[in-house]
Formats: structure tokens, C-alpha cells, sequence
């Protein structure tokens, strides 16, 4: 039933870092649209606690993983406006045309929505353990993460020195 | 003894939404001036939970409520401009010229007396009930809320679908 | 046959400064609907040479000259967003819902086009004559100008010294 | 002799839209890297005459149009920023480390060099009808255009009205 | 053995306000250094209780306090970006080029450290008294904060009324 | 009589080049003045063929320049706001109080006026030779330029490689 498809799917996540939730998902969408724009969010913060990477080591991250979905997916940093009411036209203005949006955030959900587009929820996969969250902290207690994000990410991570950077941000993290 | 009258007042609120606490504030201020000015501020920000209503929505508010007014009034959208330094001036560039600012916000009342302006405080009416805050604690909570407002806020709260909104963003906020 | 009119309309001008053949337009566009937002369009920009007033002289020029206008009006400055692709959304967010868009700019027609609005023109009056060019240039050259603007606005002009800061805006010219 | 490859590039285009000129400096282009990082500048920019096309259907037709190239591609929108001094470190934040610069751009040739990085100009293929000045004069005067880009593209620009589009901006272009 | 000095050091504060704590690094510094840029921080921010004094009530007491350093010092408000990937691009264009940066803020030696500058730490002295936290502290309880500033200083924030407004910025503070 | 002198003077200048006729202007204003505020304008701007140089450069150029000036000088890079309506506000947020504005500048004459400034002309020194624009075709020309600036003035530009960047930048200048 090829034909039930969407033909496109927007999916934005922050993806500090990429993980392996964030795999289950994507692999599950892969299944439901022909194509899929993912959009890192927030892509012009970074060296935050909460946002230790680039716009562009996410690009990488995000790029290495996905390499063996089925589809074919566009990979765009979007940066933020500060502005809910400007958000849909903001992304839209960057990203090939789309049908369907998939998010688990509310205000996503309903910027989406009020703006005409079909909205669908995600599945969570063992959302404590596959989280943004839990893999900074176990960088900054020097557990091991690495089993929590696909290899290319643990690659990508390394590359950067990112796990140091992660716990010098954990000293002391303003944003300046 | 109408000329001890100010030609023109400024009131600056978020309107999230107009209240009766903001209208007996008002009422009272067109007692005082001749012509008013009334600033919505904050006027870019929607869709979060503590400032849910577009500004254009709260204009239609505003316009709504005042139309009984006895003075001519005009209502501006203000942005902010995230600088206390240029506040008064952005103020000033987008609105008509006034004499004396109406306000209880001390920030307020420093900066435009730091300026120059005369200041005054306004009245309080209530301020547990008639608050923005409380308006939408009771739209979450499923309670009565529409005795806080006049009733053409009410109108177009129910047009924008406003309580669902609140709801929503009452999930989760975070501004994205 | 009141009920063909369109419920709400929006017309945005920059009114630099605001001239009877805005006023012929907007008596024209009361007829076809029920109230209009007129927008105040790059509210920010004043003390240029093409752009010589504020967004509140602006305000204040337009309020008064609509007064005798048989509908309800909302006059909203709107500060430019420098992105086509947002502006729409921008307008949106910032006013009372409206469901037609009176313009004669190319550009504005099609930006309201592509996102789904009802787009019509508006007439000319004698546009070489009634046009801020025209005006601008008269105040220069120490012509008669006040017989292009309705006579409140004459009145806003000369409170704000307009065109003595038209003359030395002429000098030099420059944005800074 | 792949090992005198260098690892990454990065090519910056406006692509308005991507023509065979950019074809033919990319398909070069990737024969000397191992992966290949093009950025869409002036992303934020669209509707106008010079820059008729958003930066997501931007994205959309260089990534139609690459998918022939036999290496790794990242496509990146990048927004202005206004500011020399930084753009650099801006372009470098939102995309995957690189080690040259493709470009014939003099600016950018200086500013990525006063940063040290390696610089590399690239060929010019017929520049005169290679260029997306000549297509959207083309498009206006409703001359034949299709031959100048890839069979992609070309269905990009008449999916998203394109044509029409440039017409309409060519009658009166702003910017608002 | 003055030979072994670097050229020229950086030094980023916030400064508000400039106090002894300051006053004894900067002199430290000085010894160590040809010349001395000195960055003030957060230089748009006013008016808020953690940050009452404005860009340049800020320079007025740097450049009162420093006058008896014994090398030459450049002075310069640097307002934020809001980006921590182009923090380091930002400073470096507005300012003389350096080779040192002095810092104890992690975020800060980070970003440097990345952008290839030797980076050290400056000693504290008597971190808990001499602090901006506790002056400000001070002066809302209306307790002794004079002897914890240079004369200079003390005089600079007698004359912008500067107690007086970290008092009314107490009662109520926002950043609107 | 040195009573007569203002406190404080404001002089605003781009800098592009800073040369002889700014340094015989500034000495003129040091001699009726008793401190001096020196904005650099545009401070944001760089690497243009009308503004070839850093903010931080221009700090360099004008500090080395004014040391034998007799009377205390700020040295403040100023970020343009483009909103004039704002400038003065801007300015004065940045800089240390002044009470007399000195300029040619028709635009800022006229900003600083209606804000109650008092504004006093510069003389000119042989205009045609002594100007950023002569400076600046002189070096693209490789012409002799050095004898219309200070001497470290001409130190500052070649350490920064500022002839060849210029020319660079003549060859195409865009703004990117």
C-alpha cells in the first residue's frame, strides 16, 4: 500500500547529540513518507550546557546517521526567531515543501496545526535513557554514553572533543 | 476645571488578556487626560503560556473594550527592543507625543522619569483576581474565568479559540 | 446589499506623510467592508529623506484624517522584517484577523496571494499629484503642499516641525 | 593518487536559480574532494527580483541536481549576517569542518583567507548565458530558459509557479 | 626581563560596577602585559538589577579607575550576540588585536582556547566581598559599598544616581 | 578663560581612514572642550570598498593618533541601529555623558538637535585631499596615500595588510 505514503514529512529536533532515540523515530517515520526533512532546531546556539554543539557538528551527526535510512532526507540547521507566531513561515521558508509534521512537543504541535498542517505524534523509545540529558550528564560524570548514540555520532563527538568541551561548559554555564 | 487635564497619557500593559482590572485602570486614567495611548506591549510574543494571545488579538482586545471610552484612544503595538537604554526613545518613535506616563511597574516608572516624563501610579483593583495570571490558571484548570474580562475580550478570546490555546501551551511550554 | 462586504480589510501604506489620495482610496475600500486595519508600514524608519517621519507622527496623522470615516478602523505601525518569505505571518501576528487585502505593490499582492488572501487593487487618484514624492519635494522647494493632505494633517506636520526636518534631511541624505 | 584529495570543500552559491554553470563548477569540483559542503547563501532572502526563489526551494533543487555526483554532499542554507567581520565564523558554526574554499568571489576569497583557510577559484563556463541573471531576464520575457539549468531544476521552478513569480517581481521590485 | 611580556592582553568584565576586585587583577595584569584591552561585557544591558549601570556610565568608571595603571589601555563596550560560535569573531573585529586572553569564566576561556589565543586565569581576591553581587546587595540595604570601589568609581555612581536606581530596579525587576 | 569651556564633547566619525582632517578637526574641538568622546561609527562594518576596516582596527588608528591631543579622550566603536528615531538613545547608552555634539553631518545634526543637544559645525581642512575616499582610490591606484594620515596611522594599516586588502576589495565589492 506504497500509495498511503505522504510524500513528505518534517521532523525538528535539537539533537544534543543525535542518539539512539532519536534513531527509532526517524527509522519509524522513514516508513510512513517518501521523503523526510529533518531540521536541527536551535542550530545557532552551541557551548551551552544544554547545547554543547554547533549547528554544523550536528549537521555531521545527524548527516553519518541516517546514511542507511531507506529514504531520502534533507538535513537543514534552522535558527531560531524568538517569535511563535513567525515559526511555521520561518521553517517553511527554509525547507522543501512538506505535509505532515512529526513532533512530541506541544507548542510545535499546536504552531503546526493552527497553521494548517497535518500534526502526528511520535513514539518514545526508553525516553530516560535515550535523551540529550542523560548522555551530557554521563559525559560530565565520565560514564560511558557512547552505547546510547549510533557509532558515526560517537565518531563525530570525538572528533570534535566534544566530551571535554561538555564538562568545561559543566563549570560554569551562563551563555555568557 | 477642565484644563488642569493632561493633553495625552500613556499606558503601557501585555493585555494577556484585557481584564476588568485593566479596564477600571483605564476609566480612570480618561478621567485625567484628554487623549490616551494606550501600548501593548510585548507585542511580538504569542503562543507561550504566560503570553498566549498574538498582538493583533489583544488589539481587537483592547479596541473591543475601550470602545466605551470617552476619550479618543489609540492602541499600538509595541515590540520590545530587549535594551532598557532605548526603550523610552523606541516608545516614543512609534506613538504619538504624550505629556505623562501611567504605570506601576517601577522599570517603567524609572525609565520614562529618567527621561523626562512625568509618571504616575495607577490603581490596583483587586490585583488577585484581576490578573492576567489568575485568568489563565482558571482557563487551565477548566474554571470560570469570563466574569474577569468585559465581554467583548470574552468574544474574541472563544473566536481565537484562546482557552484551548492556553491549555495546550499549559502542557509544556518552553518558547521553543 | 450589506452583506457582500467583506467582514474585515487590511491596507498598508507607509503615508509619508498621509495625502488625500490615500484619504480617496480609504473612502473607497469603506464602502466594500465592515471595518479595516490600516498598517503603518516600516513604522521604524524616520528622519530619512523618503522616510522623513515617525511611526507615531505617522499614527497620529492617519487617525486623525480617518475620523470621518463610517467604519470602524484599527491603524497599526508595522516595523519591517527584511524577509518576504515571513512578512505575511509578521502582518498576521500583528493585527486583527482580516480576510482581504487592498494593494497596488507587486510584491505585496503576491506575497498575500501565495499565502491564500484575497487580493484586490486599489484605485489611483490623480497619482502624480497626490503621491509623498510630490509632497516631499513641494516642502523642499518651499512650494505649496498643504493642499494635498487633508487639513488634520497639515495640522500633525507642523506640530512636529516637518518640514524644516524635510529641508535639512534634503541636504544630506544619507541613513547615516 | 586519491590521497592528494583534499578531505573537505565548501561552495557557496546563491543559486537563483542553480543553473549548468554551477553544474559543471561542482561536478569539477567534487573530483578534487572527498566531500562536499554547498551553501546556499542569502537563504533568508526570496521574492525578490534578484533573489526570486526561497532558501527551501533552493535546497531543493541542489539536491536534485546533485544526486548524480559521486561524493558526499551536505546542503546547507545559510542566512546573512551582515557583518564581514563574522562571516566566517558564522559559515563555519553551521556547517561540517572544511579545509578549502571554493569560490570567485573576491570578498570571500579575503575573508575566508585572512582566516586561513585554503582558498581555490573555480572556472567559469560560459558565464554570459550560465547565469541566473540571464534565466530571469529570460523568464520575463517569456523566452525559452530550461536549457540553462538541470532537468531537476527545472521542475522545481514550475512546481513552486516560479515563472509567474519572477514576472510579478519584475513589474515593481522593492523589497517592500 | 621585560622582553618576556606579551604584547597585548584581553580582559572582559561586565563591571557592574568596577570594583577593587577588578581594580587588583587589572593591576596584576598590567604587569604582565605591553597593553591592555579591556572588554565591557553585556555593554547594551541596563537598568536591570543584576545589571544597573549602562554601557557607558561603565566606560566612565573603568577609565577613571585605570588612569594610574602604568601601561595603555584600550577601553571598549562590546555588546552580546547571542551566539556563543561567533563570540570570539566578535570580539576579535572590535577590537586592536591581542595574544592573551584573562579570564575565569569557563565559557569564555573555552571559546578562546578553541579559537587557537593562550588563554590564563586571573587570582580572585576576596571573591565573596568584592563583588558586584554584594555592592549591589549593599546598596539596596542601604549599607557601607563605598570602600569597596576605586574613589573614582564611587564618584561616577553618585553622579548617575546610581544607588538610587539599583534601589528602584529592587522593587521590581523584569527587563520588561 | 577656561571657564567657558563645554565639559564634554561627542565627535562621531567613521574612520575609514582616520586622517589629517579628522586629527586638525579634533584638535581644533580639544582646545574648547575638556574631555572628548570619539565614536567610531558603523563599527560593525568592514571589508567593503567604502569601509575597508575593522571596528578594533579603527580603535588602533585613532587611539595612536589622538595620544598628544592634551585633553582626556573615550575611544567608543559604535554598531550602527538602523533606526534613526533610536540613534541618539544608542549613542548616548554607549558613551560617557556629553553635553555638546560636534558634526557635519546634516542627519546627525538634526538627531541630536531634537533631542536638545547643542550641536556645533567642524571646519573643513582642504576636503578634497583629506577624505577616506581620496585615501582609499590612492591606495587601489597605488598612489602615494601615507602623507595624508598620521604616521601611526600608517603603521596600524600596513600591520593589518590594509593596502592589499583594499584592493582586493576593489576588484568586487559587494557587501557578500
Amino acid at each position: 500500500m506504497e500509495k498511503t505514503k505522504e510524500h513528505r514529512g518534517l521532523y525538528i529536533g535539537r539533537f544534543q547529540p543525535y542518539h539512539l532515540g532519536h534513531h527509532m523515530i526517524l527509522t519509524q517515520i522513514a516508513r510512513e513518507v517518501e521523503e523526510l526533512v529533518i531540521c536541527i532546531g536551535s542550530a545557532q546556539v552551541s557551548h551551552e550546557l544544554k547545547n554543547p554543539f554547533t549547528g554544523g557538528e550536528r549537521v555531521l551527526m545527524v548527516k553519518s546517521a541516517i546514511e542507511e535510512l531507506p529514504i531520502k532526507c534533507y538535513v537543514i540547521p534552522i535558527m531560531d526567531v524568538m517569535r511563535n507566531a513567525i515559526w511555521v513561515a520561518h521553517v517553511v521558508s527554509l525547507t522543501p515543501g512538506f505535509e505532515i509534521v512529526y513532533s512530541n512537543n506541544p507548542l510545535n504541535k499546536r504552531l503546526f496545526d493552527e497553521a494548517g498542517f497535518k500534526v502526528r505524534s511520535t513514539a518514545f523509545y526508553e525516553r530516560d535513557v535515550y535523551s540529550g540529558t542523560e548522555i551530557r550528564r554521563r559525559m560530565i560524570a565520565g560514564e560511558e554514553w557512547e552505547n546510547l548514540v549510533p557509532d558515526a555520532v560517537c565518531k563525530v563527538i570525538h572528533e570534535c572533543d566534544g566530551v571535554s568541551r561538555v564538562q568545561d561548559l559543566a563549570r560554569y554555564d551562563t551563555g555568557k
